[in-house]
């Protein structure tokens, strides 16, 4: 567990930087595959259309604004969406942008198959 | 109403352009007060810190989003909060801005006195 990297926890979670991680497509749309799995997804699993540096990038900021839990199993990083601490912190607002209406706009740049 | 400036209507409505608006502080503050007021306010009559200028651009901003319906009475600019229409195109997250553990970080920039 020493590769952990560091997660905040309930009362540090900071709306303005949960917004902030949120705001960005890419990110809403990892946040949304993780709901829609229902399961934990290895970093190279996310539908994403972007360089690995920049996915790096994202799943920090999410990680950082609680959003996510990274974790390791062998040499792979695994993301888990805190999704029932994110409800106690800002109830409500993981169910908004995980709706039929919210995912339809937050998934639209990221339905495409990597090549 | 000549000067009635433009307004999207709900099909129009778009989740990226909401949180670009949403994810400001003072506008998610003009946000809050709407919804805590209960009432349309006045340009005016908003607790913020910005000049004036800046305040007619998060009004434009929220406007545009659909997140407001801004209209004169007299010289009076009045905004009221498009509630109703904002939760059939997005359900639930006005509600999640606007509960109190949302509130408490929203109105932080916003709960001094104008001097």
């Amino acid at each position: 567990m020493g590769r952990t990297p560091p997660h905040p926890e309930v009362p540090q979670f900071d709306l303005q930087r949960i917004l902030e991680a949120l705001v960005d497509p890419v990110r809403r749309g990892i946040v949304t595959q993780l709901e829609a799995a229902g399961e934990d997804i290895r970093c190279g699993d996310f539908d994403m259309q972007v360089s690995k540096s920049t996915a790096t990038h994202h799943f920090k900021v999410l990680r950082e604004a609680g959003l996510i839990r990274q974790y390791y199993v062998g040499t792979s990083r695994m993301n888990a969406l805190r999704r029932a601490e994110m409800d106690e912190a800002f109830p409500g607002l993981l169910d908004a942008l995980t709706t039929p209406q919210a995912r339809g706009v937050g998934l639209a740049v990221s339905t495409r198959s990597t090549l």
